[in-house]
């Protein structure tokens, strides 16, 4: 069997390292071609291997007890604390002659950018970006990119942006030529804030690029377009409204299902969860590197961290991350 | 009985001047303090005033024929359209001596917001701005400013938007003082774009805002403030995201109704479809004015104009737009 080997950082997650830790365990008994290198505090890691029953043979441990915290400035933080275990987990991912498939971490996005760019960047110095993967209504998927990892953007980003997430989702999905769009305040070609209306006509004339133009809030994840761009404040935005909105309709059902005393619209609620638990479904993605680097949720729980070791999995032998099976 | 008269602007609408007048029927029938002023097309009105059977004492026309439309610029279309019905409705409602509550129109954001302030402008000359008031998840309301009136901001905007949106959200529901949240990628202050890091420093040092801080884009809704400031592009998606994931939602639990053979699940859609018809819940809203100015939704329908009617009337008795009772 081959082997698929992936860093994970066990610290800076707001549940802890445990979660991190002991969705590590429930990944490597469910995916046994599953190598595991965890990068955290030894003591702690050593107690779980015991108490999960880890299977040792399929585990490297790197120690590491210090934290690049959501504070830390991004670039001092991937700089200056070399003892971090984001910076750790970092240069072990990228050595060569280790042969891993990617990281996963739950660290501050910022250093995360920084130390994918330090440590992965490819030979055209390209800024990586992060993009997620969403479920969208035409029960396909979309890729949103920027999601916050820059969060003030040029045209250039946007463009390169668009690139990378056309690329990803031919490489994912085997679309052709995945339909780009540009997030927008309308549909209209004259609608945008300042950068969209200079960013519009660059995208259009990129004739790799399968440009189909503005896409109005209310559909950007309607399946209108396989890859929706924007500058990260944008689709941070467009990502924690979707999710917002989804669980405050969620808890509107389960208070409906009290108040009327009807469990069967409970069903509902276990369905919905299921579907737009997009924490489960995985984290952001930095794209634009050598290796495939994803950021789990700062709320991620174990089920986070097996959902993205099965998309590293998935990745290597150049499948989808996640199809319509696992939403179901 | 006390007279509350509203001027509609008939023209402007995706759904044409028909939706409009049917809507403008339907409320003259169910609030009989109510006086309308229609403007636009003389033939259609006369032809729908017998159809409807409209009650003409409660009636005025003023023929218009001219739309300013969604492609026209803003400025100029106000400036030099004086014949179409959104330049005529203001010049109505601008006269002090009809004493009109406020008005009501479908029509281009912009030409509305240069309208309001070409024609309603108070003697301090603040530039006007579109706020929504959205059912949050605490069971109450926020109100989300600006909505899209003005795309790119500056701080002093900001400021202004924080401003009024608190005396709005004081005079509506009588909070004492309003919680006023902005936008940000995340809670932290360190957090946000350019415009953020700096509109921050300056809400914390105005003594008459009660600024809680950044606020998240997965708690926009949640209740955790009672003005949330933004920018219009930015607003734009916090209003169509949150409408277009209801959408999507509703939409799943149809497709999982059918699909499981269980028509219970409609109940559920039902309830959603009308706690999240923020269409029919009215729209826009021009603060920064002398008279309430309100655009409904493009794709507005009778119901909405029957909302929005209510809205006026009940704005200009000095109590809330709408209430919980009315999303029940």
């Amino acid at each position: 069997m081959e082997q698929y080997k992936v860093v994970i950082d066990t610290l800076g997650s707001d549940k802890g390292p445990e979660a991190i830790i002991l969705g590590a365990a429930l990944a490597l008994k469910q995916f046994p071609e599953l190598f595991v290198t965890l990068v955290g505090p030894q003591a702690l890691i050593d107690e779980k291997i015991l108490e999960h029953g880890i299977d040792v043979t399929r585990l490297k441990v790197i120690p590491a007890e210090e934290t690049i915290v959501n504070t830390d400035h991004a670039y001092e933080g991937i700089m200056t604390k070399t003892e971090a275990s984001l910076t750790k987990a970092f240069k072990e991912v990228a050595k060569d002659e280790e042969n891993y498939v990617g990281m996963m971490t739950a660290g501050n996005s910022g250093a995360i950018l920084m130390g994918s760019f330090r440590y992965l960047r490819t030979n055209s110095f390209t800024r990586p970006c992060m993009a997620a993967i969403m479920p969208n209504a035409a029960d396909g998927f979309t890729c949103l990119v920027d999601t916050g990892a820059t969060i003030d953007c040029t045209v250039s980003q946007l463009h390169s942006f668009a690139k990378l997430g056309s690329e990803l989702m031919s490489k994912l999905y085997g679309i052709e030529s995945p339909r780009i769009g540009l997030l927008s305040n309308g549909a209209e070609p004259t609608k945008g804030n300042a950068l969209g209306k200079e960013t519009f006509p660059v995208l259009a004339a990129d004739s790799t690029l399968n440009f189909v133009g503005n896409i109005e809030g209310n559909r950007s994840l309607s399946g209108d377009c396989d890859v929706l761009v924007c500058d990260g404040f944008a689709g941070n935005q467009v990502l924690k409204n979707t999710e917002g909105t989804a669980a405050k309709i969620i808890k509107d059902i389960v208070v409906l299902s009290k108040t009327r005393n009807e469990p069967k619209y409970m069903e509902v609620v276990d369905y919905l969860m299921k579907r737009y638990d997009l924490g489960a479904l995985g984290g952001g993605l930095v794209l634009g590197v050598r290796k495939l680097v994803i950021k789990a949720r700062g709320n991620s729980d174990e089920r986070a961290i097996v959902s993205i070791a099965r998309m590293l999995i998935n990745h290597a032998k150049g499948g989808a991350f996640y199809t319509k099976k696992d939403l179901k």
